[in-house]
């Protein structure tokens, strides 16, 4: 029996799908995450997705019921209904994802008032004559200023290049948008006004397509970052090109994704990328500057100093990027070489939390952390290299989240229970797995505070000289090796969480505050959005809080960037939280290493003037 | 005896050379123009020239006690002592022309305040640490804010990509140049502020670098226009583009033109191209249309209207032009279809010769003639379709001002005395030619007012029904055909100058003014600063004015353009030309007809109330 590989997009997973297995059993089982209420009967329509490439089943009754013919030729299915004959390539709607899957595009909505950067006007011009000879820009100008008030000094060259002939083709009536002084895109009056927003990641990147008029967003997707075959993380791509100078090449593979994830987005949205009238990218400072084509080799040498952090706008043609003619892309305003723009984004996405609501946290947990501490409107940021234990890196028998990783672990009377995504035999596990395991390990007593591990324990077996915890058994696995946690991947997340810890710590430290004054701690991303937070108190990792202090907010950083697409107001206030933040250099503080050290013990705990208190 | 092709560059004139002459001898057979005081013994220097390409022979004891060793291999000899090996292709510095040449590149000199619109800063950034990680490019946003009080919101892209090493290497000292809120170029503290002015032209692309810190020239070279290849005339260029869609070949033609200009201006000033921080181009609406790509059908049909007509700033790499990264090009504005930026440019360039001297007419004649009344402060312009006469066009014997070409002509108790270019045997008869063999016939009786030539004077001919005048006999000619002026041409002439004389009937009367009244007239262009006035005068072109009232100014628009460069405050003063200008369309005005058709006759008159009053 054959098995095709199937890919589900925005989130980038994949599954191995048997020909007679139907596109939703391949999605579940490796937890691409397609919501169906019917069970698989082809009535509730809720499994809509689109086959992008690659040959399936003909269409069923049902669905041709379900879809218009046209749809059907978009590639538009029934999941349920619908059985592979080769690779494929699936997208996935937002509106067919389940719950989970669905915060990782969409992430926080906040309320604003729309007061787009690009702004639209409704135009009637009078047609030329031999007795008013004047040009077709001026005369747009003109009009724009007589009746909108609008004084703008020049037409974009691009739509300079299609504006006499266009204006002709609409009867001397169209709709004008405006940015930086310049008319930058002329469309028919029917014309919608969109614009599009990115969260550029290291690993994935997640596009929006917004309705500029009334705020709404059309379409998202996710995609992953294409230039992850040039280096898992930001280091080993910038190791990448220091030393075959790909920069350029990278720059491309990212751009080339994001016209991909544009034009997918506009399709969802039955809209074309010429009415994107803006752009707006958010991304770490690596990201950043690998999207423009900044060097990046200063990034990974101490100072460690960004070649630019201040917002930027650019003409998305200059990078490649195809919008609207004489559209830009603003780049939200970076903190730091390991502080991006990302970060500012989230800030300004949950700015009505942390307003509110006292001394915060705000936390992206990722291959890099970066951490916010807001005290009465003063923000002081830090970057702690937490490393790639919690996608599973440096981790025996880790993996990142996707089939089969084992993501939720307790140990109950020695019994072990966990959950696997898409509910496949276990494979490995995955970054809140290992929180959990070692948060359980540590509770049951089988490592001590020092990460120790109890070597006598019937679980324990010695390996090259290694203790490590057997998780799932070889009889488990139908005698694969088994899944274990070693001595070792316990140091390595003991690094990783010290890493967050001290970030926090010193953080507080730094502002004259203790752990217990915190009223609440906001943790964005993929990541964060999973982890159990009572095991992440657990092991030390986040200060021990009332559960209610914590929340989730998913992609925060995809939120920011829509909100600045929406509000100029908005994008003022991120360069102000940008300009407000102080970064604080961990590697700098003095008593980095003290705290880093008593950061590592496993337990809750909090520090008294600098001493390591224990919680029960 | 093998000729060998010599084309003499920046004039484009080309000359056949035998094995035994000289560069010198054959430059002054087409009228090339190259000084020489000793008489070609190798002493004095004067004729410096470059041998772009081409085979010539080795240089003289003479040149090498003149040239440095790297100036030999770069080309550089004396003209009388270099004999050519094969085609060559000859650059002749504006220093080594003989004064008339001269003019077409560098044109009226003008005193103006240096305050460039692209301002440069010297600048000392602190390196930064471990406790100062501010950004390369916020740092230097900063120290311009700071040491300069210059507050510019971002970094060119093309800036920051090279910035962080820049930096390094020049161990944080450098100099910023600002223009539009951006830093568009950051160098070393040794570089040169310099700025490249372009007349293009239809015919003739002339260059000049500047010196932006002192307002200095230093080079000036023209080109021939690639495009003529396309067509002689503007009219011919556009239906080519509509018949063959070449518009984009047509834009990268003269870009690629612009851009050897740019590298051989920077090589004789021993600069290089990425110091030149801007650049203003002038041309006629059309070349500008075609410069940026900008869609021209509309200028070739009623009612003429062009795409854009105001002030553009347009960064200079986007149309491929190879100047500092983040330069601009500034366009400055037009008029009207037939009245472009050129005609600003002279404008620009002349306005304390109209602003002194009370109602002033200024003309630009060419293919299309330009002219503008300025009657205290108030300028109409016209656009006067002339034709290619004037160019030799549509004349029997017609040629460009080339070698062998009549540019004077006397006729003289019946002799004829005549002047050719270069002192070549007479090969055909130019502009200024034309104008003055019409002159001589009208004052001779040979033509009378109607344009009506006496069939029975002894140097008629009759040639198919038609009466011509020969000039140059056979006899004279070696048995070659004879040089003649035919009834047709002499029609032609009539036309032409009766678009031109029509032009300022029509601006004096729309303005309530009479030719007397004009207290000068300013001539400009190549061809508009060979013609003989008085000639023209008689022929009835030009107003019957005293001789002081003319003024011939040469490449004014090149000025104009020069002066753009150097003064904010005279670039602002070219807007407010071009807004001020009423245009008037003469195809529009009601008694064009009658006004035309008395424009026609020959001879010295005046309109009274709309009468033609002859002059003696």
């Amino acid at each position: 029996m054959t098995a095709y590989t199937i890919e589900f997009e925005p989130l980038g997973r994949r599954g191995q799908c048997q020909t007679n297995e139907s596109l939703l059993n391949c999605a579940r089982e490796c937890s691409a995450g397609i919501s169906s209420v019917c069970g698989g009967r082809g009535t509730c329509g809720a499994c809509r997705v689109r086959v992008l490439s690659g040959t399936v089943s003909e269409p069923t009754s049902r669905e041709r019921e379900t879809f218009s013919s046209q749809e059907i030729e978009e590639g538009w299915r029934l999941a349920c209904q619908t059985y592979p004959y080769s690779d494929c390539q699936v997208s996935v709607p937002a509106g067919s994802m389940t719950a989970s899957q669905r915060t990782q595009v969409e992430g926080l909505q906040t309320k604003v008032t729309i007061e787009p950067p690009v702004q639209v006007f409704r135009l009637q011009l009078a047609p030329p004559s031999l007795s008013d000879l004047q040009a077709d820009a001026d005369r747009l100008l003109e009009a724009l200023s007589q009746q909108h008030q609008q004084h703008h000094y020049q037409v974009d060259i691009h739509v300079l290049r299609t504006l006499p002939l266009q204006l002709r083709a609409w009867n001397w009536k169209c709709q004008a948008a405006v940015q930086h002084n310049e008319v930058i895109a002329v469309e028919p009056l029917s014309s919608r006004q969109l614009g599009l927003a990115v969260d550029l990641g290291t690993t994935k990147i997640a596009g929006y397509l917004v309705d500029l008029s009334n705020g709404r967003t059309l379409a998202a997707q996710g995609m992953t970052n294409p230039q992850i075959s040039h280096g898992d993380d930001i280091i080993s791509r910038i190791h990448s090109i220091n030393s075959t100078g790909s920069g350029a090449k990278l720059q491309k593979l990212v751009i080339d994704a994001i016209n991909r994830l544009a034009s997918e987005l506009c399709d969802e949205a039955a809209a074309n990328t010429g009415e994107i009238l803006e752009a707006v990218v958010v991304g770490n400072t690596a990201m950043h500057h690998l999207l423009l084509g900044l060097p990046v080799g200063h990034l990974a040498r101490a100072p460690y100093v960004p070649a630019a952090c201040g917002t930027l706008d650019i003409k998305a043609r200059q990078l490649g990027l195809h919008i609207a003619g004489g559209a830009f892309i603003h780049l939200l305003p970076n903190i730091a070489g390991f502080v991006g723009a990302d970060h500012v984004a989230m800030l300004l996405a949950t700015r009505e939390i942390w307003q509110a609501g006292g001394l915060t946290l705000a936390l992206d947990i990722g291959t890099n952390t970066e951490v916010s501490l807001i005290s009465e409107g003063r923000i002081t940021s830090a970057s702690c290299a937490s490393g790639p234990a919690f996608e599973g890196g440096h981790i025996k028998n880790g993996m990142r989240a996707a089939s089969g990783a084992i993501e939720r672990l307790q140990i109950v009377d020695n019994h072990i229970h966990y959950q696997t995504i898409a509910e496949a035999p276990p494979a490995g596990i995955c970054g809140s797995g290992i929180i959990d395991t070692i948060a359980q390990l540590y509770r049951a007593g089988i490592i001590d505070q020092s990460g120790r591990m109890e070597k006598n324990h019937p679980r324990v077996h010695s390996r090259q000289k290694q203790p490590e915890f057997w998780l799932v058994n070889r009889e488990e696995r139908d005698g694969l090796p088994p899944i274990t946690i070693t001595q070792r991947d316990i140091r390595e997340l003991q690094l990783a969480k010290a890493a967050i810890r001290t970030g926090i710590e010193l953080l507080l430290k730094a502002n004259g505050h203790s752990e217990d004054q915190l009223r609440q701690v906001i943790i964005a991303g993929a990541f964060g959005s999973y982890i159990d937070i009572s095991s992440a108190i657990t092991i030390g990792m986040l200060p021990s809080l009332p559960p209610d202090r914590f929340q989730q907010v998913g992609n925060a950083a995809g939120s920011g960037a829509r909100l600045a697409l929406l509000s100029a107001r908005l994008r003022t206030e991120a360069q102000q939280i940008a300009s407000r933040v102080r970064y604080l250099e961990l590697a700098g503080a003095s008593d980095f290493t003290p705290i880093f050290l008593q950061a590592g013990y496993l337990g809750r705990y909090r520090l008294k003037q600098g001493i390591r208190e224990e919680i029960d």
